[in-house]
């Protein structure tokens, strides 16, 4: 069977035991083991900070972009047999497995560019500058600087190609060398973008290393010019923000975690409009697609009280037409969940939906397509409803990560704001809408409560990415329960691994010694 | 005797119980009492949230600039009082006094100054926004919006009037109410400054709240929309950090905590120029001016091994100058430590320094000018000096809050970088050279470690700020041990109290409801 290794310290190392054991979700069938045993992971972070990062450091942003091309265009190469193993091991479509990959390349592309566009310079200054006192000469800027510590990513099973890819470009385009470490259960995808990337000899030695397996110490090497970007639930975002050195050294910490992203439907929308279509057709793509496995999927719709059976009528339909089951059998366009433990999670999840206030409406009643002996992690799209929101605090508190969404009512213009505010933070809300002054009121309310809004209307309803899709150049993550975390975003994202310094002094001296003239 | 209330839902309220006592710091003598024992925190943030919270947002940028600057304009008046109270409770000179009034409303007339330029506008849209897809009209922006919560904010000792008012600024701009403790045993000038906001009645009710005595439960009340600043001690910090609902519920913080503060005499700096001459200067002053007790005075002094003898008997000289004791007796320019508690940290941390590789070279052996019967906390300015900077492990980690410094050689010029790093992050760092390669070599040397690094050579060594002044345009805060927060920095302080989201969609449509046409 496949072994997976660590890679570390410039070379591919193996752990002590059979470790842990990935398998095929729709098969059960084993497909590799890895273990991270007794491997040295302080060794991992001194190979990054005395060799990576000054390779780094000593890079243009122009070079550091040319690096993050390369690695682009070595994975894009791979990308056949990547979405292979992304089939194999995570149980994706191969629509769902190109929506991984193919967002990792181009998040990829996109930092390449913005690092192109940077230039040939090291630091970047923010603002114009200003004068401090009664003199001109006296002079402050605000200039950043890579952190020369490292960068920890954990990312969730969801999408070990685009999380390794949309972290570590942003990283490396600052300047911060990286230590990723993909879910173990769906690693991979990741191990061999690394094999790829490690064959392809395209980053500086030390800019990238990659743990998998079990995290094991690996954290408790982070010190004070170290960063830890996590994604996955909130409890485990807790516990690592609570980290006694993570606190004791200001460790940087962002955490993408639970969110029950919401779409409203504005009071204004009829049946059988665009705005009406695009609503039913985002709903049901974000309820199934990766088998609702996606931070950003839609967890909470509501819609005017007047219209919440037409709405469930259409839902259901749209919902019922999509066949599920082994993504290599014909027509399959949802696959199974990618492990045990989220099949179990979630039949837990809607229990506890179903107790807490919500009905289930809707259910496909088919059987998994392909799937043989009973074996694989398999749900079905199902459609809970709430008809008292209020009343269901769980179903505004417990992220349920498969196909299922919640239907609730709402009635004026107020209510959905408030509705959505009851999530306690989320990454996207999605509002349908023709009517300026629902889009505007509504927009103010949802907005700080949301990492982002996507508003829908009949002018972009052909033309609008789904809310689901993270765009590298809008920021990702979102407030309170979504963890507070801020990434990508373009050159927003790149704070987080860059120190901001105020700088003053002679205005001139400071602009030679800043790379300003 | 004086009782201190605490200024909470619209209106006065006492505590149960004596309470604490203040002291005046120079006399031992009790100034006043204050208890916060059966005060209704919950209430506080209810009031904050209900009616303070939404008067600010219904406010624009403008509006709030004025409420600001009306008051900086109440304190202003109250200036004779408030720097009466702080020689009372504080200890500080008359000088000193100044220092932390005078900085408060000069700082919230700069915050002022600054929503007046932002104008008529209740959205912060960041940046230029730009086009998603194929799209001309699929757009995306980032807009800023105040988060819907309650700003605490839990100011340190040292400085109670700017502590209060340079917080409150920027959050009060950016649209947060704020509920404001200041430390005990120096609450009472915070306490006056309430007394002359609430009479003078110039902000909106709710938008500010004031602690005056133990925080109780005050911090478990914090959640998804709230931010928490603190300034004060790391270990505090750290506690704060860690708070169970903190992190469970993603509640933003910023710490600014202990700092080993650096200067470094550049190689270059002969002594007698006006260069070396500014450095003696700075450093006098910033061991001495409010007896030390500065987060950003310089703790840590890096000096050419050749010239350390030169400069030890330069500053002794300085430093012997600088008569202390009580601040109402003629002539004293320092005054004792704010608290027993001080004076015994002080007294300790100078012993653990002493044991951990420095020794005293110099310490003024006059008594306290105007001391009587042995009372007040008082303190004489020491200069220790450690000749084996690595192996005095100590002098880089324990920061000695008092009118202590410790002077420490250095050869080549990459060392002063390596030694400044040893501090694990600071607030401030300040370089003394003339050398354009020099400074270009370490300001990106020590940028990184610090929030804010200050440039002193011949060209402004007139006009340049001491490196213990914060100005509200640049940063304030640093990485690692200092905390890792950022605050004031014009427009960027906002930022910690607004919500960033990314917003997509039809673009006249966005650009109506974001006020943008």
């Amino acid at each position: 069977m496949l072994r997976l290794k660590s890679y570390l310290a410039g070379t591919w190392k193996d752990g002590e035991g059979e470790g842990a054991t990935l398998l095929d979700p729709s098969t059960e069938e084993a497909v590799a083991t890895t273990s991270t045993k007794g491997l040295d992971f302080a060794e991992a972070f001194a190979h990054a900070r005395t060799v990576g990062g000054p390779a780094l450091r000593a890079m243009t942003f122009a070079e550091r972009g040319a690096v993050i091309k390369a690695m682009s265009k070595a994975l894009y190469e791979a990308r056949e047999a990547l979405i292979d193993d992304s089939i194999l091991n995570a149980g994706t479509t191969r629509g769902d497995a190109k929506f991984d990959i193919d967002g990792a390349t181009a998040t990829l592309a996109y930092y390449a560019s913005l690092g192109k566009k940077l230039g040939d310079t090291k630091v970047l200054v923010e603002g114009e500058g200003e004068q401090l006192t009664q003199s001109a000469r006296f002079y402050g800027y605000h200039a950043k600087l890579p952190r020369p510590g490292v960068a920890v990513h954990v990312n969730a099973f969801n999408f070990p190609a685009w999380g390794l890819a949309e972290k570590a470009a942003v990283a490396l385009l600052a300047g911060m060398p990286v230590i990723s470490k993909p879910a173990t259960a769906t690693a991979l995808t990741a191990y061999r973008m690394m094999e790829v990337l490690a064959e392809a000899k395209v980053l500086p030695e030390g800019a990238l290393q990659l743990v998998c397996g079990s995290a094991g110490d690996l954290l408790s090497h982070l010190g004070p010019q170290d960063v830890l970007a996590f994604t996955g639930s909130a409890d485990t975002g807790a516990h690592l923000r609570g980290l006694q050195n993570v606190i004791g050294r200001s460790v940087r910490v962002n955490v993408e975690a639970d969110s029950l992203n919401a779409a409203v439907l504005g009071p204004d929308v009829e049946p059988g409009t665009e705005t009406w279509n695009r609503f039913i057709r985002d709903v049901s793509t974000e309820v199934t697609q990766k088998t609702g496995q996606k931070c950003t999927a839609t967890r909470r719709v509501f819609v005017p009280k007047a219209k919440i059976d037409q709405v469930q009528e259409a839902l259901a339909e749209a919902m019922g037409r999509i066949v599920w089951g082994d993504p290599r059998a014909e027509g399959v366009r949802m696959g199974p969940l990618a492990s045990k433990q989220q099949l179990d999670d979630v039949k837990a999840g809607v229990a506890k939906l179903l107790e807490g206030g919500a009905k289930q409406v809707w259910q496909s009643d088919a059987s998994p397509v392909g799937a043989k002996g009973g074996k694989g992690f398999f749900f079905p799209p199902t459609l809970l409803r709430a008809d008292d929101p209020r009343a269901a605090a769980v179903v505004h508190e417990h992220e349920v990560f498969g196909p299922v969404t919640t239907l609730m009512p709402y009635e004026g213009n107020e209510e959905p704001g408030e509705l959505v505010a009851l999530g306690q933070g989320g990454l996207v809300a999605s509002l349908y809408s023709d009517d300026r002054e629902v889009v505007a009121n509504m927009l103010v309310a949802l907005a700080p409560w949301s990492g982002r809004v996507l508003v829908a209307s009949k002018k972009v309803a052909d033309q609008a990415t789904a809310p689901g899709l993270v765009l590298p150049s809008c920021i990702h993550g979102g407030p309170g329960r979504a963890g507070g975390g801020e990434e990508l975003g373009g050159m927003r994202g790149l704070d987080f691994y860059l120190q901001r310094t105020a700088v003053q002094g002679d205005r001139g001296l400071l602009e030679r010694a800043l790379g300003m003239r």
